[in-house]
């Protein structure tokens, strides 16, 4: 087989050629009006009845024959008679023949022998709705490709379709390949992969107005992949096949499209989403999405969703634009358009944002985003600070009401950010895993409203206090303690390397898996190490840095490290052993602004609820002893 | 039965009071992820496994032990063996145990003989995702009520959850009442109107989370409403009753929810809506519902949507809010909150809004409408030109591309806008019917892109430019031909009365029906009269007006009228006679700006363009031997 490379098509050229030189076929359905909403009108509708059919009584009253009542003032009543003179009409009935108004119940006299008295004439057609009045037989009710909201079945059925035409919904194909991959339910056997890429992308196809079929996963082989697509390309109108479409030994994407059918663009000078390849089979759209998640969900969305939106008569779904200030430095690759997910809050009357996890594989990244920062190939990215324009995953107004908790992580942030959606408070909480220095920094530069930090002072031996006051001196700043929680050493389960102090790592040469510099664990484990005379050289991994104490537990668990510094509830979550070493003091800081707005009574009124708080502690670990108090 | 009064309770005060009374239950059912799109998370949502479970390759290349390859460089390059020394290892795929780097296929030399040369040292965990580097055992993925997306399902499925716990859909039960009710599909005896309002109502109630149960239609007769009522509360979350909700004689609603259970509210001082019913039965919440579309869908929205949207934990979809100039005037009622349908345009650096049809029964406006007007009931209203905000149901940026058009109506302006959205140029087209003086006027006002003009002036025997040149002298406009159209007499089938003119009209005393003044058509009449030596006075119904030509070709349908003026198409749309009288030219008005615009040259090319003339001319009565020729 030969050996392939990618080209750097640039995104938009990459488009236009797809577009350009394929497209899916547009059919039209017959589908019944009341099961129609959401769907795209296939052509004009015109009403085929008129709506009132006739005319009819605007008001309960009586119908009369305007002219015969020209006669009545209130000096000399008027009197008709029913049959001929006058007749009984509720709201929306029909006048009989010969009737041309309608005189409200309320202005007339009921007369002892079926006769009434009028004191006013009725001038013609007064409270009568006209035929036609609200659709007209031969009108036109809605244009094509109109996509069918509730009112619109309405007038539909008032004008006589019980059946509309629609646009069909185009057939996805997906064909999930690679053989590591198992079905998300099943027994995942080491090395495998649950294969959740294809139900994502049959969702986005589905909200976007396709149909989707997805095929049993094809493992790694070229005869039995070409057969998928060949069939795939039979039954669907455009085939997705899940990965294999780089560059790599078993990746054969490209050379069954190429062999099925045409290869128009292999590569995409994207970041991520660069190994995209776009073709036809028997002249129906191909494309190989890269297998990483991230880069599959962007590809998808610059490649097939123009397809689909474009078959349907729809403009892409546009999204709403942002000016943010950045909160911190965004680098970016000259060459690649990078798209960058974010995090957006509403600090001090200004929207800032903060670059979520980079990797092609985050699929978190994607579940926290509130929005997009897409940076050109010929720009080197952002200074902290400087002013970008983000596309909103959210929309803006949700994203004033959202906090952006900075600092060191804890599972009470979490729970926090729960805790928030269910009392219906209207916030919402994203948080960035920057460690108790990178919090406090980020509240000076007011790019957070909460930093969970969680700093022990070698010298004072106090917490927190004493680094906010040398980082920002002087600020106006609250710091609300949210719990203690015991740190400890994380280990095998039954700690078979009987762990119980840092010499004791040294002295066994147990590889440690240890948190990035800035972090509270970080910190207290350099003091440890001070404390009994060791330094880093004299740790096993001590530059193997994980961001969060989950992180350093999954180490442990996955046998690539046999012990780090965390918390309880990271052990438990893996079923590990936790050798308690001291207690510390988790706090959050916050400038006085937020600490005295709405938002930040609402936060502090949920840390100081005996519910949040036993719920807290119920995870072990913590105590809430005083949640809630300002420490300064 | 006792007379019973509506209240005028204001409508914040029956919301709140409604939500404070009675509440739907939460409940919680397990669901299918893969199927799980759009559905409400019931708790919040932790990852059970971690993505990857163990630490995989980020590249193809080899995994190797890093500090095996410390002493590797291009001097010196290192050969390593399979085996102990290297594994060759694909994206994805996991370390072999003792491995904690990867070097990336393109910086080694494969050997013969199975050995790998390096000519630089691998760092620890280069190129590796360390496990749970996405999500990790234990970690947070969603909090509870968050409206799962397709990239949410995505990490449910990574982090080993095949089942999610979501809110149960609150079931709703609508029984649609009236005797003169048929099922849409069903044959329309005199009378009779189709039920389409249970059909709006339930795919409105689906849009925003519920499960909908529509009951048959239930005659006016208490007894049968009431065990509906009874059954629906014992089937149900929520019970709608549509119609039969006001005072009137038959509206039995009020006795029945009465009967079984509480009314709350009854009757709320707005504008549609007023006859709103809220209460309980059988501690289950139990709206009565206006019997007219347009009340019924804003109560809807009123007072089911919070109680839905509470039950779901999700806050009401807020629209979008717009100030716009107001192109009439525009009159509410004090002490009546009126809500008016407006149709938005921009036009020269502003949003223009102008006021739809405000009828209750007009469920045309709400098809029609770009936004909402809610005029307090401390208000008078907003005079021409006053600044007022709008609540959007169409997003701003798609307004931005909307056309007004004003002035007299013609189907050719339906079928231009259905050519719009048919060739995909982005924009779309509202039409107000305001006649031909008025679109003049709303041309005069930049209060329209477009007005279609066809007034005959009887001194020059010309048409439109006289008007224009008397009207808006000096002005930087553009007088375009639409078309020719014949105008004629619009009479029953086979014209058994006869009628070739004006004087046949009054001779034969002919019921006839006239368009409102400033209509072109209304002009011609006039002028028809005065040739014809006749007055006002001598046509039985020339006050009687309508405001297209549909609406007379419809009461001629009706019966109502014997005669109308007006052209082909709308007779045939009723199958009606059609006596030809004289061709007319009907052209579109613009300023000079809007001919030039982007937007003006699409409209243009259009009118232009030969297939969409034929389609016109295949309507009938149409001759486009000049479309698009400039008149002025």
């Amino acid at each position: 087989m030969q050996k392939i490379y990618l080209s750097h098509t640039p995104r938009r050229k990459a488009q236009q050629e797809f577009l350009r030189r394929i497209r899916l076929p547009r059919r039209v359905e017959r589908v019944k009006t009341a099961g129609a909403a959401g769907r795209i009108t296939a052509e004009a509708l015109f009403a085929r009845l008129s709506m009132p059919a006739d005319h009819a009584a605007a008001m309960d009253g009586f119908a009369v024959q305007a002219e015969s009542t020209f006669a009545a003032t209130d000096q000399r009543p008027l009197r008709l008679a029913p049959g001929d003179g006058y007749a009984p009409v509720d709201t929306g009935e029909p006048l009989p023949p010969g009737f041309d108004a309608v005189i409200m119940v309320e202005d007339v006299q009921t007369l002892p022998g079926g006769e009434i008295e009028i004191i006013a004439p009725a001038t013609p057609w007064q409270h009568v709705r006209p035929v036609g009045e609200d659709v007209v037989a031969g009108e036109l009710l809605l244009p094509a490709f109109h996509r069918l909201r509730p009112q619109d079945l309405g007038v539909l059925l008032a004008g006589g379709s019980t059946e509309v035409a629609v646009l069909s919904r185009p057939k996805a194909v997906l064909i999930p390949t690679g053989t590591e991959l198992v079905p998300p339910g099943e027994a995942r056997p080491r090395g495998s992969v649950p294969d959740f890429n294809s139900t994502v992308i049959a969702a986005y196809l589905q909200e976007w107005g396709a149909q989707t079929v997805i095929y049993p996963i094809v493992p790694d082989d070229r005869k039995r992949l070409e057969k998928a697509a060949a069939r795939a390309a039979e039954e669907g109108d455009l085939v997705i096949i899940l990965a294999g479409s780089s560059a790599g030994r078993e990746d054969y994407t490209v050379h069954i499209i190429e062999a099925l059918g045409e290869v128009f663009v292999h590569g995409v000078s994207t970041k991520p989403g660069k190994p995209t390849l776009l073709g036809q089979i028997a002249g129906k759209p191909a494309v190989g999405l890269p297998g990483y998640p991230v880069s599959a969900y962007l590809s998808l969305e610059w490649f097939v969703r123009p397809l689909i939106c474009r078959t349907l008569g729809q403009p892409e779904p546009a999204r709403e634009e942002l000016a943010v200030s950045l909160g911190r430095r965004v680098v970016s690759s000259l060459g690649s358009e990078e798209h960058i997910r974010m995090a957006v809050g509403y600090i001090d009357g200004r929207f800032v944002a903060n670059p979520l996890e980079r990797g092609a594989g985050m699929t978190m990244s994607l579940v926290r985003a509130d929005g997009l920062l897409i940076i050109p190939p010929e720009a080197a990215g952002y200074e902290q600070g400087e002013t970008a324009r983000l596309e909103l995953y959210r929309p803006r107004s949700e994203l004033r009401n959202n906090l952006l908790a900075a600092g060191s992580h804890d599972l009470i942030v979490d729970l926090l950010a729960t805790a928030l959606r269910e009392r219906a408070t209207g916030l919402t909480l994203s948080s960035a895993h920057l460690g108790s220095m990178g919090g406090i920094a980020a509240i000076g530069n007011r790019q957070a409203h909460l930093a969970g930090v969680h700093l022990f002072d070698p010298e004072s031996e106090a917490y927190n206090t004493p680094y906010i006051e040398r980082l920002l001196p002087g600020g106006d700043l609250r710091l609300v303690n949210l719990a203690y929680r015991m740190q400890g050493w994380i280990v095998p389960p039954e700690n078979p390397d009987g762990i119980e102090s840092v010499a004791h790592l040294a002295a066994k040469k147990i590889s440690f898996v240890n948190r990035q510099k800035g972090a509270g664990t970080r910190i207290l484990f350099d003091y440890l190490l001070e404390q009994a005379g060791l330094s880093p050289a004299d740790i096993y991994g001590y530059d193997r840095e994980e961001h969060t104490h989950l992180g350093v537990a999954a180490s442990v668990a996955a046998g690539s490290a046999r012990a780090g510094l965390g918390i309880l509830p990271a052990a438990r979550a893996f079923g590990l052993g936790f050798v308690p070493l001291r207690e510390e003091r988790y706090d959050l800081l916050m400038n006085g602004s937020f600490y005295r707005s709405a938002a930040g009574k609402t936060v502090l009124g949920i840390i100081g609820d005996p519910v949040f708080q036993e719920r807290v502690e119920a995870m072990g670990g913590y105590s809430m002893r005083e949640a809630g108090k300002v420490m300064r």
